[in-house]
């Protein structure tokens, strides 16, 4: 689809009609009057989902009780649904597992990942890196202290200054594979290629990459990742986050956090810990069955797509998006790439008054996200947001700057003079 | 109630009849068939929670989406349950978050003690600690080094060998309140005392204690607690777990997963880690909401009951246990305390078959727990479980003995001997 020739409203039903994913959006329950475009930030409720939760309360938990451990496999739900994501993110069997919340996550990998370099000290990230990787990396540190340090790199770096920020005292380069501010994608193969030439690891965030776009974290000879359940998976709200390891590190990573469900014979109830063979010893605690079971039936209705076809969809939904926003609405200004090869699901624009127009266009039915300090954000999941979703959302967005005062003196100054 | 006489069958009806919490029973959701004495390991489905979760999937998540944050007050989740809980177990409003698992809770407030007593290694605890808590002291110390070690006492230490234990390189006197195993109850005023007369801090894993006996952290002057959700707070499998912090510790201390949901301003997106003012710089990702919404259902219950007439449906359920058990039931020897002042709400056997013999009570429908190598526990909630439950129970028990091949030549040997 091009985007060149800016679409006519009698292209938008026509998109729709031929969208391939269009019947998806019946397996979501969306409220009426709402145009949904947070998806990134908290994904909706498949109908499946509803149901399969009833059962899981009323059945396995009510009735089955203790038994249900074993007669409903809850015990294997980390496992069970980590493969199942595994599947998206270009993992093989064995390397994903599903547990506790991405920041602990991060805990985990970070520090499994120092204790394989010795020796090295740093972790490099970027400063507009979601705010809880930073913290994790900066907790971790200091916890260490002996001179390990997280190094922020400026907002939105190129690959080649992030090249560049690798030293022979670099143990991880963490970055989060699609910008939560911006959109923008790096390069995982590239950077995990400069990565491990300084002789560290890669650590990718796949927050708004899993569900969203293809992920082939094998091929591009990534180390670890860590990703989060209740965006494009669609797993509710604060579902249970997910965690990989490369299988060529399963044989001597360790990791601090070494909880029953990660020993090697959990129910032995031994007086040592003896981690697990594989993946399993990056389990902690008694794993969230109604979380996990939730989001299970959100990586379900995901796995009976195409990622291909769901990442044409999106480059043409947000690409549609901004066309139209650039073409009707003043005063926005675009962060994401324009390039869509280099952009994720999500597009956000800067606007001056970015917080006030975020609540009025959620109080008219269009909902994305306000990010300080100006940034208003907009996602789009492919699996339940149509064409004529975006059409109406600028609709609304349109007829509400011109309703005026929105004008951004100082703003257009500044946009003037950089 | 008097335990010194055997109570005929006639007594279990009255029993039942005149007791305050019975009608606490029709409250949960309980297969029929089944006597179910593992509540200590998961509780029972509350009614409410069914019809609870059906409203935050469907409408919170499913209409009110991302708005749900704020209009739903999922953002206040954590420490809304975590004060409702504070009020089971003694403590201050604020002192107390629901958050992640036991297990990640435990390495939380680990780290911040040692932090607070640099210059100290040690943390002390019984080798019969319930195993996820000796392991993240494992995993705390290894990842720490520099000499910081866990260190075990034999199993079932009593009082003295506790406090013989703890030196001037003890920070830490970490033990479960009421044991897993054994149902033993720790004196936790005195050996808070004896921690803190060595200097050091006294964590307690309120797991077998919260919402199973009056417990009052702060009477005791306990400095650390963590605790589970899905035992006797009726939260659901995997339930999220608790922490609590003493006040006066809440100025001082640091924790190393210091997740966004920490920070001073989690919403500011700042790129330096802030922790915020008081038990909220706990909590490290995003709350589990599913989870934390089941639990608030379970301990809402719990908070319309009396922990003193709880405690005593409690001791006279498992005195009434111990007397048919030991008068009908050859080949079990009583591992719980007799004294029903030192015992929790649960009741442990050791048997020569006891795994054997577990399965074959399970299978006839009375539910309890095998630990190995050779206990059967059985677990007493106060709201759910009546003396007719237990009446039934031993009745299984003793009929299932009645049929032979139970016996235990080597075993009674021994018993005669020591």
């Amino acid at each position: 689809m091009s985007t060149a020739v800016p679409m006519r409203d009698e292209d938008i039903a026509g998109f729709d009609a031929s969208d391939p994913l269009a019947s998806f959006r019946a397996r979501f329950t969306l409220p009426h009057g709402v145009v949904y475009l947070d998806g990134n930030s908290l994904g909706a409720l498949p109908v499946a989902t509803a149901v399969r939760l009833q059962r899981a309360v009323a059945e396995e938990w009510g009735q089955g009780l203790i038994r249900s451990w074993n007669s409903a496999d809850w015990i294997g739900l980390p496992s069970r649904v980590g493969d199942k994501i595994g599947r998206l993110i270009g993992a093989a069997p064995g390397e994903t597992v599903v547990a506790d919340s991405t920041s602990v996550n991060l805990f985990k990998v970070l520090a499994a990942a120092l204790g394989l370099k010795p020796g090295r000290h740093r972790i490099v990230s970027q400063r507009d890196n979601f705010p809880t990787d930073v913290y994790m990396a900066q907790g971790l540190a200091a916890f260490l202290g002996q001179g390990h340090e997280l190094v922020l790199l400026p907002d939105d770096p190129d690959a080649a200054t992030v090249e560049a920020a690798l030293d022979s005292d670099t143990a991880v380069l963490m970055l989060t594979h699609v910008n939560y501010r911006t959109g923008r994608i790096h390069d995982m193969t590239h950077l995990t290629g400069a990565a491990h030439r300084a002789g560290a690891f890669a650590l990718w965030d796949l927050a708004h990459s899993a569900g969203a776009l293809p992920v082939e974290l094998n091929r591009a000879g990534a180390d670890f990742a860590v990703g989060c359940g209740y965006k494009y998976l669609n797993g509710g709200p604060g579902a249970p986050a997910f965690l990989w390891v490369a299988e060529r590190h399963q044989a001597s990573f360790a990791q601090p956090l070494s909880g029953w469900m990660g020993h090697a014979a959990p129910f032995a109830f031994d007086a040592t810990y003896r981690p697990a063979e594989g993946i399993a010893r990056y389990l902690c605690g008694t794993p969230p069955v109604l979380g996990a079971t939730a989001l299970e039936c959100g990586v379900d209705l995901m796995l009976e797509t195409d990622m291909e076809a769901l990442r044409e969809k999106s480059i043409a939904l947000t690409s549609l998006f901004i066309e139209r926003v650039e073409s009707r609405c003043p005063g926005l200004e675009l962060v994401s790439p324009r390039n869509a090869a280099e952009r994720g699901s999500q597009v956000s624009f800067r606007h001056c008054h970015g917080y006030a127009l975020m609540q009025a266009l959620i109080s008219r039915g269009v909902i994305g996200d306000f990010r300080a300090p100006d940034i208003v954000r907009f996602g789009f999941a492919p699996l339940y947001v149509s064409f004529r979703d975006v059409a109406d959302a600028v609709d609304v967005m349109t007829d509400l700057i011109a309703t005026g005062g929105w004008d951004c003196p100082e703003f257009h100054a500044r946009a003037a003079v950089t």
